[in-house]
């Protein structure tokens, strides 16, 4: 792959706001030899890769805009693959403003959005997929989120794909080959060989189409609504879990972030409450009628917790809110509440009654809190993917892309098995590798580059 | 000066929130060695100074936590003249918190506000002015506060008194030899060439001390006040110069500034416009008879604006506000709106009137705004150390050190001239090294140096 540097970019690379440094990148031909021209100190022109030099940036008449430290990154050891100079200088917005409007005095472009990335991914520094894990990286607030964003960045599922569609392509050639011979009823491609390929296929794109429920429950959170009557304990719980929560995320000064009511994590996973501050008004209850506001918020939900007490709830009421929580067709939880306050017997009766085992706690007590969010957490990691690091989707274009091959593939698979011709099982073949290639990029346009780089913040 | 290596810290370095990079900051004893211990990709303990290096870092169990552009500073070659690592990782507020936990649990503390400068002044990287200024520089926000910061990081006028309290500690040294020989009336010290010091000192102080006034204006802001009636044309006014300013600002993407209501950049100044949504209030009025708010307004005000409506105002009326106004004995400015719609014979009556020349406009047609705003910067820059780019002091400690410098000086004169004993004349010498010494960082102590770096924002 030949390397392209382009016109040189810049960017603010780190936050916006006031910090101890900040960093501005520069990118593309010239970046080394336009920042030396500005920069006093050492001749950056004549510094290896990969080292960082102490001096001053300067203004069109001289003056000092600020003390910086300059890093050199030759071309095509950089993150894009092109010369880059990062440009580390005091975190004032003031000083960030006059030295990017210093670099485009110097005839160096502002960066748009994700250019650093595209540039990278135009470079091959790695595939379409991994260029999306970059945005999605630095997105993820949740373990979960991170590891399977890392996960695709280092390669993940793609670099399993790439081999495959390589596969695939050689047997489409043979296939084609078929089609000049017209009548003459040869196989150049092996049909048992092309079979048993696309058999391996499906078996990669299975688990993870299979993924993306979870995956898309790790990158945006699982939104999980708690349902039950105004008295069943519902604010006790959400306190009790929440405060949990907190004391957790608040014990590394510095970092803080904006603590964002009702969001749980368990297991490095986000469980998005929806809707409590509705769910804290008495008026927010089911009952038997179901009321639509609360139908409402279940339709929406990944997952509901049906909270009641176990204490005053007759079994007649549990029975009919049970049944219309199931008609919801969502994954759910029963919780009883007020374990502390009753016997073995109502509990019997209770799970008789819904016919299914109840998780029992005291929120008041908070007492077995743990067992909730251990059975919160199993409900989303049921496929396993999340606990054991196997590549998870988590990209609704990437979904899109591996349910087409699949579907591609699966029409192929039917045609060989019913004897088409050769150019009908090309056709199935070529729309799995048009799917697979626009996936990892092998196959862009312009406007699928700009549909997904857009999305980036500027100086990614 | 011995280098100390204390104990290792770590903080983020750059903006919190989110970015493509973040930049944690580790210094201290063993900095590159603890690094390296989570650190894969090469032997970190085997690189040279100022050079970067990728690789990924780990958690306890071996997991990546992201992977990181790592660069090593070696003692004394760095910022705090420590040994020094600063890792560029991506910039998400989860990663983030992930490596400094990993950090602290490999022993390295988390560093408090203003820690990295702290030590590299106590290293002897800068002295306690320039440490100041480090602070100032990143918080500034407009060009003037921004050179006056980057004049005092540079040595600006600490540099100069350090000289000279080496020279008057030589002549203190010699005035005390004096007092061990007691009655016997020698001179060691030549008190024409101690006079001329002093003299010298005092001539550099001088300016220093005047420039305050301009320089916390320059920090903070000039608090400007616009008064008049309400039918004046003060909102007009108002948003004529505030949307002016606005498309000045706008026109650099990607560092947007949170645009703050009713402030105004001029020639690099900035004028913060007080409670002016109240003086956008049709109550808001100076009458013969001041309203007492309108009076408070002056008296907080740096600068006043007079502005009326030179077709309705009559000449009684004009004569009594702008008596109020120079009652308040603040700097200001009178404005007549309304130049389009009057002659030159009433400008002329309205001048003899006030007996100064008033500064005419038209606020609707927007004329004369260049010469207005050309009049607010006139009136800041008076002592002209804007201009010329001479020392400013900005800080309300270095002016408190320096007056209380330049008092123990001028009684020392006294006593020159009066004849006063060497002890005497010693002491008064002793409280000026002793103000010099603490406005320089020559004389610490601890809580000199907590209450100045406390200030300090974390990671810097």
């Amino acid at each position: 792959m030949t390397l392209l540097q382009l016109e040189p970019i810049a960017a603010l690379a780190t936050a916006p706001g006031i910090g101890a440094i900040a960093v501005i990148r520069v990118s593309g031909e010239g970046a080394i030899d336009l920042t030396n021209q500005i920069f006093r100190g050492k001749d950056l022109t004549q510094q290896h890769s990969h080292t960082a030099h102490f001096g001053t940036l300067r203004s069109q008449d001289d003056a000092i805009i600020d003390e910086v430290l300059v890093t050199v990154f030759r071309a095509p050891k950089s993150f894009t693959k092109e010369d880059v100079v990062e440009i580390s200088c005091h975190g004032s917005e003031f000083i960030i403003q006059q030295i990017l409007r210093r670099l485009t005095a110097a005839g160096i472009r502002l960066a748009k959005p994700g250019e650093f990335t595209q540039r990278a991914f135009l470079n091959g520094q790695f595939d379409l997929v991994q260029a999306e894990a970059v945005a999605d990286l630095i997105a993820s607030d949740s373990d979960a989120s991170h590891r399977a964003a890392l996960s695709q960045l280092r390669g993940g599922f793609s670099k399993q794909l790439l081999t495959l569609r390589q596969q695939l392509i050689d047997f489409v050639a043979l296939v084609e080959l078929e089609l000049d011979f017209g009548e003459e009823d040869v196989e150049f491609a092996h049909r048992d060989q092309l079979r048993q390929l696309m058999l391996n296929i499906r078996q990669v794109l299975q688990p993870l189409i299979d993924s993306f429920r979870t995956g898309n429950a790790i990158k945006n959170g699982v939104a999980t609504v708690i349902v039950g009557k105004p008295n069943a304990g519902k604010s006790t719980l959400l306190n009790a879990l929440l405060n949990d929560e907190r004391a957790i995320v608040s014990d590394i000064p510095g970092t803080t972030r904006d603590v964002i009511e009702d969001e749980l994590f368990i297991d490095g996973i986000r469980f998005r409450l929806i809707d409590t501050a509705g769910l804290r008004q008495a008026t927010d209850t089911i009952e038997a009628i179901g009321i639509e506001r609360t139908q409402q918020k279940m339709r929406d939900a990944a997952l509901i917790v049906y909270l009641f007490d176990g204490l005053n709830i007759s079994p007649e009421e549990l029975r009919e809110a049970v049944t219309e929580v199931r008609e919801s067709g969502k994954p759910y939880l029963l919780v009883g509440n007020k374990l502390d306050a009753i016997d073995n017997q109502r509990r019997q009766v209770l799970e008789t009654v819904v016919n299914e085992p109840i998780l029992w706690i005291s929120a008041a007590r908070q007492t077995h809190l743990a067992e909730l969010t251990a059975a919160l957490s199993d409900r989303v990691r049921t496929d396993g993917a999340v606990q054991t690091g196997s590549a998870v989707v988590t990209n609704a274009r990437h979904y899109d892309h591996l349910t087409a091959t699949d579907d591609a593939i699966a029409r192929a698979l039917t045609g060989l098995d019913t004897g088409v011709t050769p150019d009908w099982l090309a056709m199935d073949l070529r729309v799995a590798l048009q799917h697979l290639g626009e996936l990892t990029g092998q196959i862009v346009t312009d406007d699928i580059l700009a549909s997904i780089f857009s999305k980036f913040c500027i100086g990614k």
